[in-house]
């Protein structure tokens, strides 16, 4: 999987379901994913990791508690680790993401999404 | 720094120069870089960690000893650890690249970029 180029819209166009992160490639422990989301995701936090957002396509909120960051195409924000935040789309939004391997994706284990490769 | 929005168009209009990568923001003990790069690199490894080139805008090639990978706007390829690669770009071109912090362009921290924030 870490030798072939990624192509991340091909990526992007295989799925159709949100809040599901796919893992197009791997950086050391880290899984590279992509996303598409809409509406609106759980408050949560990781304790052990920031969390890394690029908008690809459309717009995402990612609401703190003490203000929102409003991310378009070409915009990345890193929440650090510890901190509160919930993130929202109205629109489908398409996002990269990175992670270490096994990050649960609601920051709890038993709510979190399956790690997917694509 | 972590907690500021990074418009990466934004990042690149700041400066103009080649192969000088720039910081814009920290993923736990990563550095989030942005780069403009024009010709050829020199030929280097890095037995420590994998390489991760995302293309932004034009084209790179990613030559690797037995065969070369072009990457357009969009498209991401991580070299594994420890493979010798070369990246070219005919035209200029605009990259996001992802490292632990303090690993050194050319795979010798002697004759590496010092590491710049913006």
């Amino acid at each position: 999987m870490k030798a072939a180029k990624v192509n991340l819209a091909s990526k992007l166009a295989q799925f159709h379901d949100h809040w599901k992160p796919r893992t197009v490639a791997e950086l050391n422990e880290y899984d590279i994913m992509v996303v598409k989301v809409q509406g609106e995701f759980v408050w949560h936090k990781h304790d052990n990791t920031d969390d890394f957002f690029l908008v690809l396509d459309g717009q995402l909120e990612v609401r703190l508690r003490d203000r929102t960051v409003v991310l378009g195409p070409g915009e990345l924000f890193v929440v650090p680790r510890g901190v509160e935040h919930q993130t929202y789309a109205e629109q489908e939004a398409s996002l990269l993401l990175i992670e270490p391997t096994g990050t649960p994706n609601t920051g709890d284990a038993r709510t979190a999404a399956p790690r997917q490769e694509l």
